[in-house]
Order: C-alpha cells, then sequence, then structure tokens
C-alpha cells in the first residue's frame, strides 16, 4: 500500500491486508482519501480492501470512495459489501474497471492525471503514473506595479497574454511573469518483470517506484515468478530518464536489502531503498 | 485472533485482519493449526481468512484446514479462493457449517471436545467451549512393584479394575492409581450482550474469555450495541464457577482499560486485561 499526496488529494495504490492498520497507524487524515487504484488481484495488493471500507464506515464516512481496479473485482467486492454489511455502510462505493492492457487515463481532474501503465506479472497487472498538469506562470508584481496594469488583466496575463500599455508599447508576456513550478510526476510499477520498453510510458518522471523482488543472482526466480531485480529496476529508471528511484517488495531471501541497493545504484545512482511507513517528496 | 493449544493441537478462534500477520511475529508452529473457528461474520472476526490461507499456501502448507462458521461464510470463501487462486492453493480447505442457535459438539476427538455456544449480538454469532476429556488414572508404580501385578493387567487397572492376587486376595484398583490430572477447558464468548443465563453453558469452566466492550458507565452503549460491560462479564464469571476471567474486546474509548479490571474484580477477583499476543496458562 502507498498513499500519494498530490495538490492537496490523497490517492492510494494498492491495498494489501492490514492497510487500514497502518494508515490508522499514520497520521494521514483518511477523508482526504477517495480513490484507490489496484495494480492486480493477488492478495497482497488488494486483501485489505474490504477492511478498509468497513473500517471508513464504522468512522463515519461519508463521502464516497472510488475504487479502481481490473473488472474481476467487483463482482468479489460487491459479493463482501452485501454479505458483510447488507450495502448499509454509510457511504458509497464506487467501482471503475481498469483495463491494465493499455497506457490510459484512468482519473483527471483540473490539477493532475491518473494513467495505467501495462505491466507484466503472471496475472494481469499494471501500474500508475501521477502527473501534474502545469500550473499558470507567476505575475511578477514589480512589472504590474511599474507598467501600472490593472487588476482586471492579471487573469489575461497568466493564461499567456502580454498587455499593450496606453500609449501603444506592447510589452510581451514573459517579461510580466516567472515560470509555473516545474511540474512533478511519480510513477507506482509493481509487480513486473523487466519490460525493456517500460522506460517509454514513464519518459522523464520525477519518482519512479519500480518492484526489485530479487538481486540479480536470482535472475532465473525474477524470470519465472515475473519479478525484477534491482539491476533491471535501476536499468528502467536509467532509460526513462528519472529523478529518483525507489525499490521495493524484496524477497523475505534478503535480510539485508542493502545488496538490493547496492545492485542498483551500479546503474543509477539516484536509487533508494523503500519500507513500511516510509516518507519521500517526489 | 485467539490460538487455544489444547493436547498438543491448536485451535484458532475468529480471524479478523491481520490474524496471519500476528501468527507469523509469534513463534506458533502453524502447520500444528488445523481448525479454526469463527465466532460470526463481522469484519474483526473474519477478514483475516483469506489472507491466512494464501499464506499457508505460499508457505507450502499441504495438510487440509478446517474451518467452522455460520454457513454464509462458505460461498464468499468459496468464491474468493476461485477468484484469487484459482483454487490452486497446494491443500484443501473444508468448510463445516456451525449453526450458531444452538449448544452442540463441533469438533471432538479422542482427547477433547470442542461445543458452540449460543451468544446474542448484532447477528448470528455463537462462542466456543473446549472441554478436556478426562484422561486415565497414574498408575503407583510402587504398588504394582509391591504386589507383584504383571504388566498385562496395567490396562485393566487404569480403566478401571482392581486386581486379585494369587492367594485370592483383592486389591481395589483405587489402592493401585492415583487420580488423573483434573480436566481443563476453556470457553470463548465475544461478541455477546449480557446473557444472565450462559453461565448455565459453561458451568465450572476453567478458564472464561468473556468480552468487556464497555466499563458500566456506558450500559446503554452495551445495550445498544448488543456487547458486555467488565461487571456484566464477572457475573457471567461468579454465577458459572469460573476459574479465571479474561477480559478482552475494549471499546477504543478507553485508552486506560484499568477501569475495565477494577469493575471486573470487585464481582469476580480472578478477572485479568488481556492484549495483543499475550499468553495465558488455563
Amino acid at each position: 500500500m502507498q498513499i500519494v499526496e498530490c495538490r492537496g488529494k490523497l490517492f492510494m495504490i494498492d491495498c494489501g491486508e492490514g492497510a487500514q492498520i497502518q494508515l490508522r497507524r499514520s497520521s494521514i487524515a483518511f477523508e482526504r482519501l477517495g480513490h484507490i487504484f489496484i495494480s492486480h488481484l493477488h492478495g497482497d495488493h488488494c486483501f485489505g480492501l474490504i477492511g478498509l471500507i468497513s473500517t471508513f464506515g464504522l468512522l463515519g464516512r461519508k463521502a464516497p470512495l472510488h475504487i479502481h481496479a481490473a473488472k474481476e473485482l467487483k463482482p468479489m467486492l460487491e459479493a463482501q459489501l452485501t454479505m458483510f454489511f447488507n450495502y448499509d455502510i454509510g457511504y458509497q462505493v464506487q467501482f471503475y474497471p481498469v483495463d491494465t492492457t493499455k497506457k490510459a487515463i484512468v482519473y483527471e481532474d483540473h490539477s493532475l492525471t491518473i494513467e495505467s501503465i501495462p505491466l507484466e506479472h503472471r496475472m494481469p497487472c499494471c501500474g500508475y503514473l501521477i502527473s501534474e498538469k502545469p500550473t499558470l506562470p507567476h505575475i511578477r508584481r514589480d512589472m504590474i506595479d511599474m507598467y501600472g496594469i490593472p487588476i482586471s488583466q492579471i487573469n489575461n496575463i497568466k493564461a499567456g497574454h502580454g498587455y499593450t500599455l496606453p500609449d501603444g508599447t506592447e510589452i510581451p508576456h514573459e517579461r510580466l511573469v516567472t515560470p509555473p513550478h516545474p511540474t512533478r510526476s511519480y510513477a507506482y510499477c509493481s509487480d513486473t518483470r523487466f519490460m525493456p520498453n517500460l522506460h517509454e510510458s514513464i519518459k522523464n518522471v520525477s519518482t519512479l517506484y519500480h518492484e526489485s523482488t530479487y538481486a540479480d543472482d536470482r535472475l532465473d526466480s525474477a524470470e519465472k515468478y515475473y519479478h525484477s531485480t534491482a539491476r533491471q529496476a535501476a536499468t528502467v529508471a536509467l532509460n526513462a530518464n528519472a529523478g529518483k528511484l525507489l525499490l521495493g517488495h524484496y524477497s523475505a531471501r534478503y535480510s539485508d536489502e542493502t545488496i538490493l541497493l547496492n545492485e542498483a545504484r551500479k546503474i543509477f545512482k539516484n536509487s533508494f531503498l523503500t519500507s513500511e511507513m516510509d516518507v519521500f517528496d517526489v
């Protein structure tokens, strides 16, 4: 389970058993969580949904909860809701099927988009790419004052226009603004075997989370079980020109995951290990 | 979730979300767990089943797992098994419907019985009473030697017979044995409102676990939500002539559960609080 905060909204990606317990231990304000995205229907990625839904109900949630996942999850979730709660949880659970075989927008609002990224695992599976939309440029207050530009023109200028002074002089847009904050993006890629072309779907991503179940000594296991090695994860990060790589989903065989980190850093320097309850800036 | 060890076997009662995680943190040998008993189908008592079943599969379990619960759970569990594993978890899950409205034996082997105990909650619900069967008395080696009794007679004597010496003298059974260990029993009663006659079902139980969601200041909530207060739990223990009372299932409103313990001890001195990962002798 990961919680991504973006432009003031919270999104959950995957929801393994105990997700609600971790959520309660954190200081995260549940009610800001509106959408959950599930990568695939293995237990460690979705068994926590029903408990989370249940707990939200007990805590008095009223806002609808939106769940995005492969269509097979829907009847199961509905059966559980009917059986355990007789649908009476006090708020609405809405389901949106995700086609895991396509890169497509699965969520969009005025400030960001979330896209599915097809992955290759033992069952239908996709990652998610969360991308901020560009914001408007910042008005240069000093220029506005200098040219005596009226407030009514500010929105025009932000939208890309220049300004014409009463004497006919044209002030170009670029002189009146500073550029907006650069947009950030986050890609979640778990679980998957190494995909040589994955980087094309996540070009220039600010932060990439890519599973690294094994080190390269277990390349055979990685291929067999459709997982990746740390070297492979780093290769994706390098090819994608990512800003940062977060590793995770380690096999229990590694009591010390430093071996995975070192392997990744040989290929992609800006790599980091993740573990439960970690917080990262994108 | 509780694990009861009795005569070398492990039984699980209830299986809330995260049960398998707790089980893995403990040193309990999973493979000795063969039977799970579910009291009722609220999430905190059964949402952990599918994760537990899944994990047992990953760990290579071969022995069947037996699940005892209200019949409504069966189709749900089967749907989950089909959907998530295509039934391929490597071992068999067998389901036994429990009639929560009757006191009846739901499990029996040569050394113990487990009975359902009807409880009163917001949905069909029962507790479980685990009772050791009496063992045979212990042979007094000194008497056997003194009277020169042959080995072939030992089983007869254990079974209740005396022994006749070659000269016709009858040695009574009681002189040849010491009594068997007293049998022990454990009753699990959660969740339930106060039942004035519950003690009749669990007379002389060695250890009673009885929920105590509230203290008596919240008697109204206890009645409304079909839960019990600590005083009520202690009343059941007193009336049942229980050896020991374990309290649990506290409302989150009590940051310090000592209030519940003190309330119980006023009625029934041998009361104890329980919390996660506690171990108690019965």
